[in-house]
């Protein structure tokens, strides 16, 4: 991938230039979302203005305004080929900011919007080996499930390993409970019944997360959210991780434990695929 | 506090420009320095080094060029008035990355150099006010001593309080030991013995937090870095929290709980102002 975005907005205007106070930089000051763009509209995009603006009021930064990133998109991707998919990712900053931690009430947050190319991931029918990272995610209800820009955890845990054929790694917390992958959710399935791990102390509350919940008891299965121990990850009779670029991945290995790529799985991603949640706010 | 520093560089180039794409602005991906500069001279330069290739190393991101950053730090205080105070802030990111996680070995990292008015700090003579907050800090060994930009957590607990008269914030951690202060570390005194928190699972080392120990050996004190419970803090003769801007700084009250200015503490700020630790790399 390229370390440079196609395009890119910084408060609407077409730079790439972050002062070196923004809080975002100095802090990790921020919360950020990364949204599929396939025929020249966002994916799920109430559902990604939704967690953005949740991020926000729990950092206590101003409610990002979403006509304004509306545009930005708009604008964005007025000159691409439609019918190519791209990545939007948004960026919101609490804005520039003082050298001390204190929050400035009066910051105005700056607003990143990014093109990028689709990235190369295999497509989810054949399923993805994983691995268990050893590092562990720390607790902190407070800043549980939203994105925010504090990101060392995952990236420390993504450069426990270099095989490019091992697509996601997973991660215990602290008390030894399975929460996630590095840019995934997961999901476990026991007999037929789907478990995800609780995220109320640690994790990121994805957006497909959701839907696969969403879709799930709607189908009338058995859903439940809920702790989950590094035990049952090897009991499960399936296994998958899901996020809004890759959608649902079957997980066939994890270290030298195998899954099946099974019917729960893959009636969900059939499911998934029809599913159309571009009903708000987004207009072509 | 202003949010534009005095003066800015960018890899040794006068602009406060920092690329959308980069993983410090991305993921937090990336350590700091705030350095004390008086008469020129930033304080404790050699110690603040370590700290920052201790970061670097601990991350994966390549050692930083210490020439390099003396260069631009002697090119920035070049035309200031010598007699004043002034803040120094390096931050050191992974450099420009693509949109994943996985760091880039390749990556070159990126250099910003910033020189700051010095704040309106009370002098350490009289002593401050503190509150304890109610933020605890997420435990992550693999992150913990160093001095990332990661800092949602003392961001969130430093907007937890807005009278000006409280000058710090103390943090316990997830276990519900006292770990540090939201911008300080921390010591209490019991019967003339010193106690500082065990930084192995969260906390920064601060730079004068490892020279208060060492001061505190040389003077036969009795010193032991180890957990801490919260009912210490109430139990302690003597608090205080110190960093490199404002040396020791006695905590007088934690909430509705007074401490006096105690003998050890005045001692050692004393002792530290003294305290000569610009022996290796800073040349005038």
């Amino acid at each position: 991938m390229s370390s440079q975005a196609l395009k890119v907005l910084v408060n609407g205007r077409a730079t790439d230039c972050v002062p070196g106070m923004d809080r975002g930089l100095l802090f990790g000051d921020g919360v950020f979302e990364t949204i599929a763009l396939a025929d020249g509209k966002p994916r799920y995009w109430g559902r990604h203005m939704a967690r953005l603006q949740t991020g926000c009021h729990r950092l206590g930064i101003a409610q990002a305004d979403e006509q304004q990133l509306l545009q930005d998109v708009h604008s964005l991707v007025r000159d691409v080929e439609q019918s190519a998919r791209h990545v939007v990712k948004i960026i919101i900053t609490r804005g520039p900011g003082s050298r001390g931690y204190r929050p400035d009430t009066a910051a105005k947050p700056t607003r990143i919007v990014q093109l990028h190319p689709w990235p190369g991931l295999p497509a989810g029918e054949e399923g993805v080996r994983a691995t268990l990272c050893s590092l562990r995610l720390g607790h902190n209800p407070l800043l549980a499930g939203i994105k925010h820009l504090n990101r060392l955890e995952q990236v420390m845990a993504r450069s426990e390993w270099d095989n490019a054929d091992i697509r996601e790694g997973l991660l215990l917390d602290q008390a030894g409970h399975i929460i996630e992958g590095t840019m995934s959710n997961l999901f476990l399935v026991f007999k037929g019944d789907l478990v995800t791990p609780d995220l109320s102390r640690c994790g990121v509350a994805g957006i497909v997360r959701d839907i696969v919940l969403h879709v799930a008891e709607q189908q009338g299965l058995s859903v439940s959210v809920r702790d989950v121990s590094k035990a049952e990850l090897f009991q499960a009779d399936e296994l998958f991780v899901c996020n809004s670029l890759i959608g649902i991945w079957p997980v066939v290995s994890l270290d030298s434990n195998r899954y099946p790529r099974g019917p729960v799985t893959t009636g969900l991603q059939s499911l998934l695929v029809d599913h159309d949640d571009n009903s708000h706010s987004w207009r072509s």
